[in-house]
């Protein structure tokens, strides 16, 4: 696919990362790169109402716990999986943000010989980074060991990869797939 | 894994096939089989309320079309989607069941070489089926060009694979995946 505009002054004009990953999940589906969507969020439904004549109504539900993470789908024939998270935090990523279910389900993603990932924006600096769920999952090691409860912003610079802001798509997280699984 | 029981006087005691499908997949990340999971139910949240010091209340949601499939994860690396079925139909599965944005999904899913399939059951016969998604899209393309509105058992009998239900897990389709992709 075309190399995306690489001036990222097209981001961030009011849109949050889950709509950025949507419009760039969109992109991918119409130009047949891809096929990845966000998994709808999990519902505990309590009380339904079936008026006559029209459509149910969900009148009492709440939010689950998600079990798993935000997108999932297929790339070149392998399963890809990973996070979206969004900090305001300057100087790091605090692990708190993440569910140790999500961490779970990684851990099983990569035994399967899935390809798992976070991406993570620093709303702040305005920056994406591309994570390998590896990576993650050493961090979150790291604090369970009694290291620290975040991930600096400077180690995500390191272990991660900027992903590049851009119009068509917004946050083109297939090229670093291409570069780190698929060269 | 182990060669499930093959007595299928276990099944249909008063389980749904999503039900016998999610024993199946909890079996199947129990024992690091394959890491397959149920999307949540799409779901159009209107209105919510935050009382304080307790967990928000969704008050007004609706029900929204799949535009996806049921099921999705990773075995050995590759992408697995399907759609589970269950029809009380003795002689044919009618296709008015199938939303025409899950053939588009399934379409997409096998272009970029996912693997993609549904289980069909019978319920009258307590017989459940795997069905290729390249077959289902055949059979759709079928009654888009003015043939018949459904497929019949037989049909399915022939192109398709029947799952033996056993015990634990209740229904192996990864046997059908071995046989069809890894061997
Ligand atoms: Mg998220
Ligand atoms: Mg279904």
């Amino acid at each position: 696919h075309n190399t995306p505009v690489k001036n990222h002054t097209y981001s961030n004009r009011g849109m949050s990362l889950e709509e950025e990953l949507n419009e760039t999940n969109a992109y991918y589906t119409e130009h047949s790169i891809a096929c990845i969507h966000k998994k709808p969020v999990p519902i505990q439904i309590v009380k339904v109402d079936y008026p006559q004549r029209s459509a149910a109504v969900i009148k009492e539900a709440y939010f689950k716990q998600p079990s798993t993470t935000d997108y999932n789908g297929v790339y070149k024939g392998r399963y890809i999986d990973f996070e979206a998270k969004e900090t305001q935090n300057k100087t790091s990523f605090p692990l708190q943000n993440i569910h140790p279910h999500q961490i779970q389900h990684i851990k099983q993603v990569l035994a399967h010989d899935g390809i798992a990932f976070f991406i993570i924006k620093f709303a702040h600096h305005d920056e994406t980074y591309f994570l390998k769920g590896q990576d993650i999952v050493q961090f979150w090691t790291r604090h369970e060991e009694g290291g620290r409860k975040s991930i600096t912003k400077q180690e995500i610079e390191l272990c991660g990869h900027r992903i590049q802001s851009g119009l068509h798509p917004r946050i083109d997280y297939i090229r670093i797939l291409d570069m780190l699984y698929f060269s």
